[in-house]
């Protein structure tokens, strides 16, 4: 058992065996991650709302529909996207799966492909096929923080989450850090269970999970075309989880959301808004996105400038119908503004608390009592930098 | 006549003056304008659709409501927005517009009211009463420019634009950088005519001619409380200009609209977005604006970065039923990728290509006939920097 509790991510749960190498494409970064059940396992999937699909999503989404959601391994590179790559990229996804099966002896409706990086290269076979054949022969129980490296591109730190409870494990592990917007955006993220769940309900829990958590966060408002989520459940616990496997599930896929908006380009800050006193949980989610989504809002932040008026101003291009006069506003817990536009607190207490590495932005409403919370971070001058020469 | 062809602005048109003054609120800065005509004039605005709007909107939407779309003159503060300020910034406005009148000797539901900056600030109304009276006795037919500078923010330049046609002569000026988005923005805009149009139509006119321009263009998504675009036809010219009006309308509001898109805070280039092909224009330009309005092209942009791999992801998350191996994308003319998804272009090329100073992206949807176009700038370090720390 101390074994165990020393394993993180995708190897935590029971049964799950996981390998991150470097395949020789990306210069000193590991690039293959393979992950791997010793079982059969439930398997279940949401892919990006991109009208752009990957040529691995679209693989992915035709396996689970002929196996009635099941699946054992997932292979991801993290060197080019396989997107809008026309019949060859569909054919190197097909390669990917067919190969990665065949070192693992599996079926090749075992394996699931994911892939992430620039769009419209194409897939580099031979190197990709070294570096299966060295994942499968590095597969281990310890592999998760492996795993979890190699799928990173801009990404500075390793995300992985574990939750154990009523005798089974959840652990997950994800990637991302740029084109984060809650319609999926360029963010991988791979959970493994040894809770038994059915591929019907899994997938149900699954896309209700996304929501509060992957759909929840934004970096720039983009979102990419190879974006995926994908659950395994192998059972090897023997626990049946039944719906209170919503809840860890739950739990694991906001830890990890979280960590994917902390780390956003270039960002010095996690930025929470909650959104309370909504008429409506829809109305708060939609004000709590468009401030999230304010480029003006997250320079403040940046800034640690106390600028109240566009968390207000973003509120109000929101589509709904809110009342400025009615709000309350603080920022770091410090109470910038009150209805009626009151507003008397010390700039220099302001600065400090928005100076803090977490920032909570919390906006009343005061016109009901839903609310809705949204993470996203700063913008700052190093996010242009990133992403003004990404390719070269 | 050849002193009439000098003047630029609004006061290229007949029996318009108007001054730009320094009141001692910004330094260094001139911060007050007035624009007034010599007869009684039709006059229309557009405002933002920002639910909170500032005080001055609400000002002068009951005042045009009051007087049947009549006024005569403007007055434009540009050191605080007077928006979320309350009772007391409802009767600074009051007091703005009846001081302004009272020096022009006109009617105070002759004047109209503007500001723009910071928002949550109250107006400076003793230092606003100087400049008023210092604005009322500097009124001249040269005054365009000065009116033009002394609403400017965060903007590097003034705009102008002068279109004479058929006997008469429309000029404008606007100020805005940021904040610019399709539902408006911080911009402000202010057109005068010597042409005769009578409210109602001016009023059709200008929101269709505001579709066109100023909806057309975003810089970085946000919509401000305070926008508003006014037009003042004081039919000095004597010609009646009918439906005609809004070709030479719309074209002043295009210049002044790609003005604000090429001053985009820290902007060093102009993009222009051409979506063809689409099957309606609803789509072209919910495209367009997408594209437009993505962090990661304009960076790519910045960076002179071919990723043509961005465009079509931003095209795909669009909403629009998009298909990515039907496009045709041009990069300052060259093409990238053609249906099918291939791309043979040569990288030095298309880097010079996106160097210069003004750089169309043209997708081709291979969809259908329609097509629209947006404007909008590229996304750099400076913007942040700007942004960060704009109220210290």
């Amino acid at each position: 058992m101390t074994a165990e509790r020393s394993r993180t991510g995708v190897t935590a749960p029971e049964g799950f065996r996981a390998a991150g190498v470097h395949c020789g494409i990306r210069n000193h970064h590991l690039d293959l991650a393979v992950v791997v059940s010793d079982h059969p396992a439930a398997a279940a999937a949401v892919f990006t709302t991109n009208a752009v699909k990957a040529a691995p999503l679209l693989y992915d989404r035709a396996l689970l529909e002929r196996t009635g959601g099941r699946a054992r391994a997932v292979v991801i590179y993290s060197g080019v996207a396989n997107a809008c790559t026309g019949r060859q990229g569909d054919e190197a996804a097909d390669w990917m799966g067919a190969e990665t099966a065949r070192r693992l002896d599996l079926a090749v409706d075992d394996v699931l492909v994911a892939s992430t990086g620039v769009i419209g290269e194409q897939l580099p076979l031979d190197k990709l096929g070294e570096g299966i054949t060295e994942a499968a022969s590095a597969l281990s129980i310890d592999g998760g923080p492996e795993a979890a490296k190699a799928i990173l591109t801009t990404d500075t730190r390793i995300k992985e989450s574990v939750r154990t409870v009523g005798g089974y494990t959840v652990g997950g592990m994800a990637k991302g850090s740029g084109m984060i917007h809650p319609d999926m955006a360029t963010m991988l993220a791979f959970v493994t269970t040894d809770a038994v769940v059915e591929p019907e309900e899994l997938q149900a829990m699954l896309r209700r999970a996304v929501d509060r958590s992957f759909h929840r966060i934004t970096v720039d408002g983009d979102t990419s075309t190879n974006d995926m989520v994908v659950v395994l459940a192998n059972g090897a616990s023997g626990v049946a989880a039944g719906e209170g496997f919503e809840a860890p599930l739950t739990e694991v896929l906001v830890e990890l959301a979280r960590a994917i908006a902390r780390d956003g380009e270039g960002a010095s800050r996690l930025i929470t808004v909650r959104v309370t006193g909504a008429a409506t949980e829809a109305d708060a989610v939609t004000v709590s996105r468009t401030i999230a989504g304010s480029p003006l809002v997250k320079t403040a932040v940046f800034g640690a400038d106390a600028n109240w008026g566009r968390v207000v101003a973003a509120a109000g291009r929101s589509g709904v119908a809110v009342d400025g006069s009615a709000m309350t506003l603080r920022l770091g817990g410090l109470e910038v503004l009150s209805p009626g536009y009151h507003s008397d607190y010390s700039e220099g207490e302001a600065t400090e608390r928005l100076n803090e590495e977490e920032v909570e932005i919390w906006l009343d409403l005061g016109m009901g009592a839903a609310e809705a919370t949204t993470w996203t971070c700063d913008l700052t001058p190093r996010y242009v930098d990133i992403n003004a020469g990404y390719r070269t």
